[in-house]
């Protein structure tokens, strides 16, 4: 099986990459991701990962950049939209989801906005639920951390 | 005849996947869906089956996990959104129908959605009518079952 | 030159195909069609075909089933949706037009619908004007027909 | 670098046909666009044109057939619909243009539609401005015009 | 890795090149570009790029033509539409941007519209922020620049 993966380059220019056998995706994804390609489609109420991804995930998959303070990372950057972090509690017996999530502009698609009123959203990521990070979203190793 | 399909991966990332002449579709597809990768698109009024399909299909097929209870697939779940069966029994000439449907949102597109007023829908399945079920879209055997 | 067809399949999966050289494109469309892969796309007026071939027209290229009366294929069925066999016949200086067509549903996308009011819809096929049928869209035999 | 391009066929089954290293982009879009195989996509206010290329112009690259008459192309076709020559006369510091225009539809994509009113239109190509005509776009010689 | 973009070319046929192993991305762009090719996709508030590519920045990679005065880049052309530079100032924290943009036509894609009222405009480029240009998107040198 051959993989195929469509990037939005920082240029604006769409390129297909087609995989070597020898290559592993989640390494294209990162190395690409590193130099400001993307390869993410956003999804209604965002991609939906365990809450333990939270502490290792490699943003680079994404193509995003990373903003970090005290050792949190405060928000993302795609394509010059900045998705910030929202930490929210465990309530009503929903259970505690950290987003990334940023503003809705009139232009968004209507399928991706969440809420209502002024307070209307796009979600990039949420984190929440149970179960152990896939080490292959994971960052390595300290080194490997972005912005580090 | 080469074959690729193209898949939303877990973490947002389209990825198309050529298939090698000695891979199956139906097995790539069941194997991948196992991971959460889900190639499916919604239509309206749902994928038609045959109604003897509904005890035996095999849900990775489309990328989905199953909630079972009392024996019953009782909900699927694909990208976080979950589809409930819903039986609807023969009734004015119309044949009996099991559907895995979900309530509409607001930014669905128009084409997908079904009923009207407060009680507006999209369906992701419908089982109904007559004919077997084709050997390909079941589960092989218990130890085959989602879930077990 | 390498040909490449999308068809949607009927778990909802697309799947695209890419011939060898030795294969034939309207062969492949009529084995996959057989089996329910379609790879019609829709167009305004529908897809127009001369008038001579309506009564050879093979529906397996557009992955259709027939329903059959008289000797007439009095309806087609893509994806669940049911096509009407309609004969118009001349006035008025315009020709006589056969059309394959249904009701327009709410969520159609307003560059395929027809007429105003209560009468909007959209056609799959129109056959209609002079010339012979090409042969490649013809069924071969008796024993080629569709239903039979 | 391989070229690949996609067509819509006269029976609405896209096809993509990826060329051989020694096939030349232009005559496969000749012999396709010929046989009724078109490959163009609609742009706001048409594809641009030096004006020299109005009388040298081979519509077959666009799969369009031609209605001549008095030694113009009067109107060109394409999937049915027919696009008029309009010659547009130099006024008020405008330059000539040529351009084969069709009414606008109630469905057509609005980013397509030009004028307001009753007056609103979809352009195919304009034929404007100084310059020659590339080679490559031109008819060979009289044995090779459209309808001769 | 084996890498594809898809180009529109001067007469509204799109077409894929794919890439040989030895080939380079950016040159490519430049040569099709120079040919009229263009494969860029427009995005809300534009291609976000360093402050410092302004001066070096290759059109030709994104198949746009430039129209210069006074060692400006005044406009460039994509498509026959023009965008044109804004230099805006330094003020109230925000840091100087030069754009390159064009007024909303009615039909472009709400997503891409900026502004409000009778300034509504849809930007192409904005160079914004420290940081060296990298130099795969630079002209080379003076003969390498656009219209000289």
């Amino acid at each position: 099986m051959k993989l195929k993966v469509r990037f939005e380059t920082p240029i604006g220019v769409p390129v297909e990459a087609e995989l070597e056998p020898e290559e592993d995706l989640y390494q294209v994804l990162r190395e690409r991701g590193q130099a400001g390609w993307t390869a993410v489609r956003l999804r209604y109420q965002g991609i939906a990962l365990p809450l333990a991804c939270e502490e290792c995930f490699d943003w680079r998959l994404l193509g995003a950049s990373v903003v970090e303070r005290d050792g949190f990372v405060e928000a993302v950057v795609i394509g010059g939209a900045e998705y910030k972090r929202r930490d929210l509690a465990e309530r009503r017996g929903l259970p505690r989801v950290i987003k990334y999530s940023r503003g809705a502009r009139d232009g968004d698609p209507a399928p991706l906005v969440e809420g209502s009123g002024q307070d209307r959203y796009v979600t990039l990521v949420r984190f929440v639920g149970a179960g152990p990070c896939p080490p292959e979203l994971c960052r390595r190793d300290r080194s490997d951390r972005p912005g580090g």
